[in-house]
């Protein structure tokens, strides 16, 4: 592969997809030619990449003739119909959506955690879940160093994970509550249920549908695959993780407040803080004498997670409470994507798995 | 006191104060007089009380002769110049500030918690940080029941409480960023600090100062304020609290993601829904099915503490996640304030401790 990939992007024209096509030019994966892979009803339309106008093309099957390498934000359904075609013509493939998370045969990864995880793939490697990733980016510094042993979650993801519309719904209602009308509300909290709410000025609880355990998909999944990619199974029980998902009035950018108990009670506030500002992909933004700590409004268009608000739970030796930021469309789906991708070709992962 | 109280508001212009007017005018309280008292800027304005025109007066010592009972919200160092010239007049003062919630002679009440608190008064009673109200209302049945052993909390907390300059601000900020203006900040995160950060479409980890141990004041008051009215001793070591203040963009209305550890690790998930249910103060609102779950927009200008997302913790036995939602200037100031003036006038205890 000296010359490069052929790559396809599967979705090219969502919030996430735009982002993987910004991201792949300026990734370090080379790129031989460039698929831009959408629904029907984008065809006609075209993108720029380094320079050059590509049309998007309706994916099918055989969309991915000749494909070494896709990258996927098309949804669960599309994801699961059209991923195992792109493996059968040779290619690898990166999917943003929730439906192979969880496929033991699939690898589900965040670089700074687990790219080891990668070479016993089998053609499609998972992203996971936006608000799973930047807090896996948080805890395993201390993991490595300390152990894992709880982690309690509570989150303020913003609108943009449910995609471009919510987005553009939130930005609506704020205008509307602005000039004093009622706010319209057709997709938040999310398109999977059948009553919706306004967003802005507002909090919902609710992130994805409810199971009969009270605990949204959200949650679940927030708790599952945090297991599978720091203990390499959803149900490893060397870690307690519980989480509470809330969506908030924010565009771009999920907050959480996170809660940890390590194995070592002998960690301080100041070693954590050290340790999270030496670790990949996090910037330790905790300064709290100059007012200095995430907010979603500096993270947007950035790849590193920020983490902040570090402190000790002075009743509780070994646990600790910090504040973890990041753009949920660049770390949270696109640059993480690209990233696996960057990993895959460094460690010469894309192979024909035929 | 057949014929009623001589009453005063102090900071009766404020967004507290002049909720304390609404809800003193729907109390039990027998009102014999009425006073408004405010800073000399105020004075020229006036506000109806049942019907009746009454003019704002200047604050002054002297203002609280012949006053029984005096409610303030007027902010913490007038709270401490003016409520004892109040007592020292014979009056009875329930003071909104936190100057005087940790004074070991000063009873720290929520009504549905601890009225018993107030028998031991000596002329100021001191109602709770906002976050901490609506808190110790859903965790206050499950005490009961089951004995709390730890608490763990984030709050989404709404821009009023910071005061009606900062909800204005948030709007303003929100309608500056869908005009494409950059936000203007004066207030937030809190006027006692020096940096100011837009909280439209963002999400401020700061309320109130920071200490030496990272942890802010509202934080702290949480801790040690829940600890004062659920054990009556802000060091209490009965309970572990350890919480995360997060200002959210919400004009009114303070969300809390609670993760609650009791005693009792037979404790169902149905059994805590049921005890909640049934409190004094609490809506259950926990309906997943159906998307019911509190919301701040459902909160505004309501007395109740709402309930909803009840979770078992899954893996730790006896641990719950709830998620609770109240009008933080009524259940978290103005209606917490007269329902303590209620239970005062209900116990015979407004007398003059002079």
């Amino acid at each position: 592969m000296d010359e490069g990939y052929h790559v396809a992007i599967l979705g090219a024209t969502g919030a996430v997809g735009t982002r993987i096509l910004a991201q792949l030019a300026q990734s370090t994966i080379p790129v031989k030619s460039l698929k831009l892979l959408a629904s029907a009803r984008s065809v006609g339309q075209t993108r720029q990449f380094k320079g050059q106008v590509i049309p998007i093309e309706e994916a099918k099957p055989t969309s991915f003739d000749g494909v070494d390498l896709v990258l996927a934000s098309a949804g669960g359904q599309l994801a699961g119909e059209l991923l195992p075609e792109a493996v059968k013509r040779g290619a690898v493939a990166v999917d943003n959506s929730s439906y192979w998370r969880m496929d033991p045969k699939v690898p589900l990864v965040v670089p700074e955690v687990n790219p080891e995880a990668l070479a016993d793939h089998h053609g499609i490697i998972a992203n996971p879940n936006c608000s799973t990733i930047q807090m896996v980016v948080g805890l395993e510094p201390l993991h490595k160093a300390y152990g894992l042993k709880q982690v309690i979650v509570s989150t303020y993801q913003a609108a943009s994970g449910a995609g471009q519309r919510a987005w553009d719904e939130l930005l609506q209602q704020a205008q509307q509550h602005l000039n004093g009308e009622s706010q319209t509300a057709e997709i938040l909290p999310t398109k999977g249920d059948k009553k919706h709410y306004p967003l802005a000025f507002n909090l919902l609880p609710q992130i994805d549908t409810f199971q009969d355990d009270g605990y949204t998909y959200e949650e679940q999944k927030m708790m599952q695959e945090t297991k599978k990619i720091m203990f390499g199974d959803p149900t490893s029980t060397q870690v307690k993780v519980t989480a509470t998902a809330v969506r908030v009035p924010v565009p771009v950018g999920h907050g959480e407040s996170v809660y940890v108990t390590v194995a070592d009670e002998s960690a301080t506030r100041a070693d954590v803080q050290r340790l999270l500002a030496a670790a990949p992909g996090v910037v330790l933004e905790d300064d709290p004498a100059n007012q200095v700590y995430p907010q979603p409004l500096n993270a947007v268009d950035k790849r590193e997670t920020f983490v902040g608000r570090v402190r000790a739970d002075i009743e509780n030796p070994g646990s600790f409470n910090m504040w973890v930021v990041s753009d949920n469309l660049l770390k949270g789906a696109a640059w993480n994507t690209v990233q696996i991708a960057e990993e895959l070709a460094k460690r010469d992962l894309i192979h024909s798995q035929v």
